[in-house]
């Protein structure tokens, strides 16, 4: 496996593969990498014949409260687990390599940007947008592969890759949870034994609302009230928004009907987590 | 020469190009081409295996009391001067094609776009900008040309690509002129017998102002006012900005070192002609 710091020796080496005729998958992860990570190398493993992944803190993505100086880093365990998974190649730049002086591009995508993480982060997905743009570049992947936990992410990812014809398949993932339901994240690190245990309360009021819209409910109003009030049993999880929304505009719907998601992102302590599941209404 | 309607036939022809290890020239257009074109053509020719020409007219480039509607068209003379000057295909897509009901993403250059033309065409550069992001995704080239003309889009482009890591070369090209030293531009169709004579009033005040600079004048306020002064002395021209900036970062400087943009925009009637000089000073 081949450890890359600059884009021109990743340019290098994919222009190599290409020339062989070789697939492209591509995986970018901010790195401290889970289970959730290794099902995403593992699927582009299946479908291509070389897997990059990108191990990237991105700054752009952070707002100036948020946890970008503290965000969890093991790069050495990251290693690990890409070369036990079978990636051909980790892309690993600072921001320097990524960020040059005097850069000046902005990319937004309007509207599927405004609720949700969106709105609790408003800088967040323009620098994910940024970044995403910069990595499909360099990678020049024939597919990348995001995680479902991202949900809005992914539903951006998509809206940008469309209206800018990038020739790229975005391949959404499952997300991974551990045994108690709790979905994997790099963001998991931070919570005591406490907050941990209380942190299941995401995935037990999602699973609830699942289970009530399986039954037949498509009124939003009862299944968001019905979220919000197992959330709110739970003494140490302070709600940052419950939200019932199409799944490919983000928009509000007025009844659980066609391709929803249904999302939660609840503060445990300081750490705030984000959970979801996509239905077929 | 290949005709090619839709992103589909493009990307099909582009590959099997790719895989005979062949490289690609692009020059975007909105058609009506003249001898500026042709020269980018022919450079695009110099030094690509295949070159494509796009024709289309962007839509997301116009402002809504601009001319998007009158914009001169003739594409079976455009297919004769790409056949005659070796173009390999034309891209010519209708708008449908281009924007998918629902598109959202939009990619905004900060700073370069305030002054010049950006001031007085606000949404301008960010349509140009997703329209080239498009074309470079779907026409793949290893290198763009792009006229010297358009020196502020220039410089945006270079910035974008720069900023998102597109693997493309960038080529600026040369104003080409007519006789009496009009520069060449397909709105210059729009210029009664009156206007078109009076419109040489740009060249001769550039001309000036690029002699000044030669001997040695290094303050941008007399440059500006003594190329201000002659275009004012022709009465069908209402000047819409005469500026003197870095080529490279579009601010404005405050004496004339380096590498140095001298632009205008002119109303000469109803028709707004832009020319300009770049002076490494």
């Amino acid at each position: 496996m081949i450890i890359a710091n600059t884009i021109k020796e990743v340019r290098l080496q994919i222009k190599a593969w290409m020339k062989e005729g070789k697939s492209i998958g591509f995986v970018p992860t901010m790195g401290f990498l889970h289970e959730g990570h290794q099902s995403l190398i593992e699927r582009a493993k299946k479908e291509n014949d070389k897997v990059v992944v990108s191990v990237f803190v991105n700054p752009t993505q952070f707002g100036p409260t948020e946890d970008l100086e503290s965000y969890p880093r093991d790069f050495e365990k990251d290693t690990m687990l890409c070369e036990m998974t079978g990636a051909d190649l980790i892309f690993h730049p600072d921001a320097k390599e990524m960020y040059e002086k005097g850069a000046s591009t902005l990319i937004h995508v309007e509207g599927l940007t405004n609720a949700l993480c969106g709105k609790s982060r408003p800088t967040h997905f323009g620098g994910v947008c940024l970044v995403v743009s910069k990595l499909f570049h360099i990678v020049s992947p024939d597919r990348a592969y995001f995680g479902e936990k991202d949900a809005q992410q992914l539903a951006v990812i998509k809206r940008m890759v469309k209206d800018l014809n990038f020739d790229i398949e975005i391949v959404g993932c499952p997300i991974i949870r551990e045994v108690d339901g709790l979905a994997k994240s790099s963001r998991n690190a931070y919570l005591n034994t406490q907050e941990r245990a209380a942190a299941t309360i995401l995935n037990k009021a999602l699973t609830k609302g699942k289970e009530t819209i399986l039954a037949g409910e498509t009124n939003v109003v009862k299944v968001k009230n019905e979220i919000t009030e197992i959330i709110c049993k739970e003494p140490l999880a302070k709600i940052d928004y419950v939200e019932i929304v199409d799944f490919d505009t983000i928009a509000p719907v007025k009844s659980i009907k066609g391709n929803i998601l249904v999302a939660v992102a609840v503060f445990i302590g300081k750490t705030r987590l984000i959970d979801n599941f996509i239905i077929q209404a």
